[in-house]
């Protein structure tokens, strides 16, 4: 079934249009038809079967038939901090891991990017991932749609923390070490609801002068697993491992 | 257990010596004797349990007992088998896998796959994979190189599952329904060295005859949280949470 998403809150059983793009893929795209069925998720989130009841000249007229209850988000919110990487990693990211369920992305500028985002193109760069993002929603079949922010620098990163209940990094060298506590016992923690901001380097991994800022906030370092990584892999260990903790093993 | 760093290089057996804020650390603060033992990662983030031999006035002697180095294979063997999806989606899963943990991949023509082999060209196929896999490897610092082979059928696969301990199907389905157990309760019975085939529908899905197949050879049908993930996504999913399992939570 095709999946849409609206602006409007919608109730049960009450008329509702889409236009603009979405009107053009239902009715020239697919052609859809009166007594069709479609996935559409409101603006607070709810995802509900719709009829289409007319399809109007610069419009879709349909009514909402059956809300569905089970949520397709993790439970937990989580952030992902990626340190700008090379290319169009950052693509494959936000994608994959919107399919994951991350519920938002803070690409950074780190002590090691190679990669930079020059002022005037930012807004651009923004908006492609926000269409990657709204695309792999869409696909994942989630009812929200992963924001995009840029920090463009360490610092400007730093002075977000306290918007979390959690922040880790996730680092290398702890995976090298062997530690495997961090990850496990910061999940354990968590309650519904809570925020998580996960920390990812970019390909030459976080720098010295940012694993001591992070000292000194007391964020913990987290291990992976007992492989290294990529940098556009690891954010997608995290959110699997996320899912695997909060949906398959407590299923709270 | 106290951990320190050596700028030496450590071989197993033979004394070094620990001397500076160290010596001061474990001589003065930690007041140890002969026979104590500590952590010590050596120049080359070896890591090892080493025994105190003797405290010094200026250094303490120490002897390397044991390589605690964790190995950076999983402790059970994993398998991919994929459906042949469309383009070159089968070289992401191949060195994203890899870096995962996968011990090898098993591409097979599903009864849904558009992609097709000829006969001609597999060879060379699994020789491109096969490469792939290598440098993934070796990139994430792996000791096993994942191998390749190809099933020209869905019944040559099926004529396989018996070289497996366990046979895992990531069904769409399931997470749809909700299912959540199967791959908790499954990772739950593993020990280490057992091999676990887990099969994925190419991008329409696993089709209805194979399900039947399956089902016939009682082959247990996974969720993997609740969302639905794209054919070359659930892989990564599937091996993230194995290493969360087998070497966070568990770590044995």
């Amino acid at each position: 079934m095709q999946r849409y998403f609206t602006n409007e809150k919608l109730s049960l059983f009450e008329p509702f249009f889409i236009s603009g793009d979405d009107f053009h893929h239902m009715s020239r795209v697919m052609r859809m038809k009166s007594g069709e069925k479609v996935y559409i998720v409101d603006k607070e989130e709810n995802a509900f079967i719709a009829e289409v009841i007319e399809i109007g000249e610069s419009a879709v007229k349909l009514s909402a038939q059956e809300n569905i209850e089970k949520s397709p988000e993790l439970p937990v919110q989580i952030t992902i901090a990626s340190g700008l990487p090379k290319g169009d990693k950052l693509d494959l990211i936000v994608q994959k891991a919107t399919e994951l369920g991350a519920f938002s992305f803070v690409p950074f500028a780190a002590e090691r990017s190679i990669s930079k985002w020059e002022t005037k193109k930012v807004r651009k760069k923004i908006e492609r991932l926000e269409k990657i993002a709204k695309e792999a929603a869409e696909q994942s079949h989630r009812t929200h749609i992963p924001t995009i922010s840029f920090c463009e620098s360490f610092t400007v990163l730093m002075n977000r923390l306290a918007e979390f209940d959690y922040v880790l990094l996730a680092y290398e060298e702890s995976a090298r070490l062997n530690e495997t506590k961090t990850l496990v016992s910061t999940f354990e923690k968590m309650k519904p609801g809570e925020k998580l901001l996960v920390i990812f380097g970019p390909e030459g991994g976080v720098g010295d002068k940012e694993v001591k800022l992070l000292t000194q906030a007391n964020v913990l370092f987290a291990g992976l697993g007992s492989r290294i990584l990529r940098t556009e892999t690891a954010p997608l260990y995290f959110l699997a491992a996320a899912s695997y903790h909060f949906e398959l093993e407590k299923s709270f």
